[in-house]
């Protein structure tokens, strides 16, 4: 695996958002299909401890969301949004809401980025509506999530390459 | 007309949003109903300049919305976004494109709030995606869409009282 595979986290302290940056070695079509195909999608997000049933799942602009985590036979948390615009294959926008929170609501836009060698770069933004909720989005164990679920799209990509 | 029906407008330093803020002399459940009924909510959005046409419409957790602002029988802007959550007659969470700008994208949340004597408040958090953009939307007119919107919102609200 290529070094520069790191997950990069960033809190602007200029707004309430939350950068994250991170390269893969597949081509951007590949990633783009592992972030909106459910079957896929649910094979890797989130952190290695739980797994994820996808409830709904309309993936086109205007479409609706909502997945579940399950840890030990137990759902433990729910999330749900709406993809606000899909534009194949380089950005997702979706809503996103934690079901334990139903007021707090981000922003998330993914953007996929070609690079050299057959190589992707995701970078999400994030952006929460106050910096109160930006800093206790980072506070949860939102970073373990990202950066296993992250591995765990590596390990997807490498399968089939 | 109340003299406290004037719209504020609060640009944060602090955060790059917009907050808005109006009272109305109906009750809840009929301001509710002018912003997700579409016949209402296309004959009061928007400055007195221009007729608005709703081309999608699906009020519901999840769904799609898009209109288009037509002055002198010319198209002159379109909007797009999806409804992040419905929960009435409480609270609409949108997301907010103007297509002249598509990488632009607001998370709104419109709280419609009862007060005494019949009448209701609503407060509209609008987040951006960075100062600049806040900042842009601040300066393109913004402001006299919302205002007399509104007073076409309380001329509704009068008719069928």
């Amino acid at each position: 695996m290529s070094s520069t595979n790191k997950t990069e986290i960033i809190a602007s302290d200029k707004a309430p958002s939350i950068v994250i940056i991170r390269e893969f070695d597949a081509p951007r079509e590949r990633v783009f299909r592992a972030w909106t195909d459910p079957e896929l999608y649910a094979q890797w997000v989130g952190p290695r401890s739980v797994s994820t049933k996808i409830t709904k799942w309309s993936v086109r602009t205007g479409g609706e969301w909502a997945f579940t985590n399950i840890r030990d036979g137990e759902e433990i948390a729910s999330f749900f949004g709406s993809f606000h615009e899909v534009r194949a294959p380089e950005r997702v926008v979706w809503t996103f809401t934690w079901e334990g929170e139903p007021d707090g609501v981000s922003l998330e836009t993914m953007t996929f980025e070609e690079l050299d060698g057959g190589r992707t770069r995701i970078t999400t933004l994030s952006v929460a509506e106050s910096f109160e909720i930006r800093d206790q989005i980072l506070a949860s164990g939102m970073e373990v999530g990202v950066i296993e679920g992250y591995e765990k799209l590596d390990e997807i990509l490498a399968r089939s390459a």
